[in-house]
């Protein structure tokens, strides 16, 4: 293609609410172009990125017996009403009136589609295990559409849906998508970590997502490197790293005047110890009422995530206010001798277990207590898993180092047991003659995020880096004023089945190549007087700094050497 | 693809409201299956059908230059205020409210996305011409949805776009599109016409119509076998085949007494003279008020459509309380010596000039004139081309028969000229500096229609009989309990690259044969106990009645030679 018949060429006015990478590089370089907040148009070079990325979706999908269909988006609204989604999804639903003042719903997920589908068609065990899937757009009013083509309001998405006699064979079945999506993600160029969902509608014990890795990230996820687990930041587990002083003698408490700054680290330092011989509580004010105070080690946070699930309640930090009114001293807050008119009982994380000798405060402005020890010195109600992991802490499989990283959602996969089976009568008769509900999963991966998803994780200062299994093009081929030899190359590549984007404009070589660099082509290839002085041409590879000079004669062989 | 997991099976218990050959038989052979008026899931097999077509489309678009991109569906209002769409649509239009309270409508087309986004890349004549288009889904609020896949509220839709600098330009590529559409339909097993559409929202001028002959189809077209004239029925042009007697003697004109029907024929077989010698005159209103009366060959019918464009106003039939009331007497009008006072005006079609002493009624209850020539007994204000062509006219351009065809109308193409890009400020400066408003031209073939079309122009009493081209398999190879060589051949064709349906069901002989021909794949392979007696296969031709044996080890050859 050549690039001065191009529809979408490189624009660096870039409107100024791109905020993210993602948008910005792909507008920028004219693969995408914003409509109105949340929805973009897809421009031709990027429509060829996800023709590449549809490509392999479909590939795997077919693969693990996955049949592609294509399920309406205009969908009635008593499907919805019969799943109670129009309540629970009703923030992002885009709803409309058509003939006979009808209602309907333009589909945000297909699970209402495809189920009483299916029930159409699936009598018997012996028309199961089934898995359909569709490569579709999906429309959700997001309230803040925002991150670029990683949150639309309009968006492509691969959803996929299984149906099976039981939970053991949906749970195979489960693992045979895990393991089919990191396959897509790794031909995409990206690295994916399978991680426990965090909750949300649906129990964490039955879904999964697909984090990338890429330093803009919004998500934080916690990965040992050696075994490969990965979890969500909000409920990773993993061990302390520091070394026990289980064996040290406890020393006498006693109360200390101390006037002092209110953090752990102002502490730290007026007693002249490290962070974790602190004793921090937290105090939260729990969603049925009182008050509840965390006992943990100073150096360390108190995952509100974590405490949320082991109270399955909603917490909140309790405020100055509420600490005031109750007689706590902010600052000064410890467990030990805390009155009991004041209604409140502790907890603690397992971190402290392995301390002794604490400092804490003594519940009184400017004293505080040293050599604090628990069982002696105070009592906790129960001793749970409370910490918010971050890099440096140990792996609870392998005993490794945790490492924290940024990282964007690409995918995720839930097991939805019989949810939606018996709100549509999707039943079967098994061989002993029983009706039963079907068991489902679905999985989705969001294809256009997917598109800014790559771009988030491979770019750099000047533009975009495309893996070749998603570039728009292989080769961008850029002619300096000697526009004869680089026609004939250009035909040459076609020929050979090379993708080339030609930039046959008569441009500054600066421009040419400042554009190459922002669209991000894997190769580039240069003619230029310089070049063919040595019957040459220059290629580059676009995540390398220097090209190399190649005979035009091997020009071919050298590209499709690089291509493999 | 085993049919025993094939998601999407034949069902014979088609909802009754198919009333379309292409609903009821998609839906019975499992291709599409219908989720509410208008709107169909599109099944694994119907899949594999859009997806060729896509192919074919994707590879003539390209072809002639076309940039494939993806416009949302989801466009602010604003945009179809600008161009006023949101009045002359809005029957059409499905409206929604999202985030801030905006509103939205979904693309029932898309000038409204495309032309602002053009203008965000062309600034001079060195961006054009230029051609983009995308397959994607429209959402169209069609007041009554029937016809099956032929007339959808959510469709699939190839549409075009295209940018120019002058008329002349978009002239000569609307013809590049009209060819490369005709290559569509062909390579899709169609028989396409191309006919001057017949106004609507644009002027007949400025579009034309695509239409594929088929026995049940909605319109009615007129076609020229030889030169290949197409033409919409209702403002169709023809020459009148019959023989000329303008050189006959004028008689003299006869008042007589005739008691009589009130139909043409009546009035022919009371006088013993052909229908055309019948001077017929039909009376209509006019939107603006009056009365005229159309004189035209009795054998021949007043094509509304025509009369509304010569007159460039609305018309109706007058009721016979209006024909009361100013006096006509119904069955004995003519425009012999009408009474001024009544008010009435007459014109003719061309073709009543060719016929001599005509009878017709006496504007009097049993009272007819004989003998009633133009110009001597009555005179009209205006000689137009007002009759309904039908089979038995000759074409005006090469002077053969014309035969009246039932059609299905599959594309359109139009020029728009400067109507969006002027609403959008889409301008391009020339190369002398001027500025100038861009050129558009639109095209739009519908692909689910497409796949509905197909069906409806091949098919017989058993279903559906596929083009190899868009066929959702090439082969149909059924196994009648000799599992073992059927695996055989099943392994072998695929990979061979034959794309198979398998049907390994334990089902009689007849469910499986009655099954084949519904899907309507190409080529159907039958391995049994009576083709392995002679070590062969029987291989049948979908469109053929008998089939052929085969030997086993000739079978791949064979067929691929007939996909060939």
């Amino acid at each position: 293609m050549r690039y001065s018949k191009f529809f979408g060429k490189t624009r660096y006015d870039a409107p100024c609410d791109a905020g993210s990478v993602n948008a910005r590089l792909l507008t920028q370089a004219g693969f995408a172009e914003k409509m109105a907040a949340g929805i973009y148009n897809i421009l031709p070079l990027g429509q060829r990125v996800m023709k590449k990325i549809h490509g392999i979706i479909r590939e795997e999908m077919d693969g693990i017996s996955g049949q592609e269909l294509l399920l309406p988006s205009l969908q009635p609204i008593d499907l919805w009403e019969t799943t109670g989604r129009t309540v629970t999804m009703d923030d992002v639903l885009y709803r409309t009136k058509g003939a006979g003042d009808k209602d309907f719903v333009f589909g945000p997920s297909h699970e209402e589609a495809v189920t009483p589908l299916a029930a159409k068609y699936v009598q018997s065990y012996k028309d199961l295990p089934l898995s359909v899937y569709q490569i579709q757009t999906k429309f959700r009013d997001e309230p803040r559409a925002k991150s670029g083509l990683l949150r639309g309001r309009e968006f492509g998405m691969k959803d996929m849906y299984s149906f099976h006699t039981s939970e053991e064979d949906l749970d195979a079945y489960y693992d045979t998508v895990s393991d089919a999506y990191l396959r897509v993600f790794s031909r995409c160029g990206l690295k994916a970590h399978v991680i426990e969902a965090s909750g949300g509608a649906f129990s964490d014990k039955y879904s999964h997502e697909f984090s990338i890795e890429t330093p803009a990230g919004e998500d934080t996820i916690i990965i040992c490197d050696d075994c490969g687990t990965a979890q969500n930041l909000e409920v990773a587990e993993g061990k302390v790293a520091d070394p026990s002083e289980k064996e040290e003698a406890l020393k006498e408490m006693e109360r200390v005047s101390m006037v002092r700054g209110f953090s752990v680290d102002d502490n730290a330092i007026a007693h002249g110890v490290p962070a974790y011989k602190i004793l921090k509580t937290v105090v939260y004010e729990v969603d049925s009422g009182g008050l509840l105070g965390v006992v943990i080690r100073g150096d360390f946070s108190v995952s509100g995530s974590k405490l949320e699930r082991y109270l399955k309640k909603s917490v909140r930090p309790a405020s100055p206010e509420t600490l005031k009114k109750v007689g706590l001293v902010q600052g000064f807050i410890s467990p030990v001798n805390v009155p009991e008119e004041i209604g409140i009982s502790f907890i603690a994380d397992h971190s402290i277990a392995n301390i002794r000798n604490f400092v804490t405060g003594a519940n009184e402005l400017n004293f505080d207590l040293i050599n604090v020890n628990q069982g002696r010195d105070f009592i906790i109600a129960d001793s749970v898993d409370l910490v918010e992991v971050s890099s440096g802490f140990l792996c609870t499989k392998c005993n490794k180092t945790l490492t924290e990283i940024k990282a964007v959602e690409a995918g995720n996969i839930f097991k939805l047991g019989t949810k939606f089976s018996e709100a549509f009568g999707l039943n079967y008769t098994d061989n002993e003659g029983k009706v039963n509900p079907v068991v489902m999963g679905c999985y989705g991966i969001g294809t256009t995020r997917l598109m800014g998803t790559v771009v988030e994780a491979s770019h750099d200062d000047n533009g975009i880096i495309w893996p070749i299994s998603v570039a728009p093009y292989h080769v961008h081929l850029i002619s300096l004023g000697e526009d004869e030899t680089a026609e004939k190359l250009y035909s040459k590549l076609n020929k050979s089945g090379v993708e080339v984007l030609f930039d046959d404009r008569d441009e500054r070589a600066g421009v040419k190549f400042k554009d190459a660099d922002l669209i991000g082509i894997p190769l580039r290839v240069v003619v230029s007087k310089r070049t063919l002085e040595s019957d040459s041409v220059e290629i580059k590879s676009r995540s390398e700094k220097d090209g190399k000079e190649v005979k035009i004669k091997d020009a071919l062989k050298e590209i499709e050497n690089f291509l493999k």
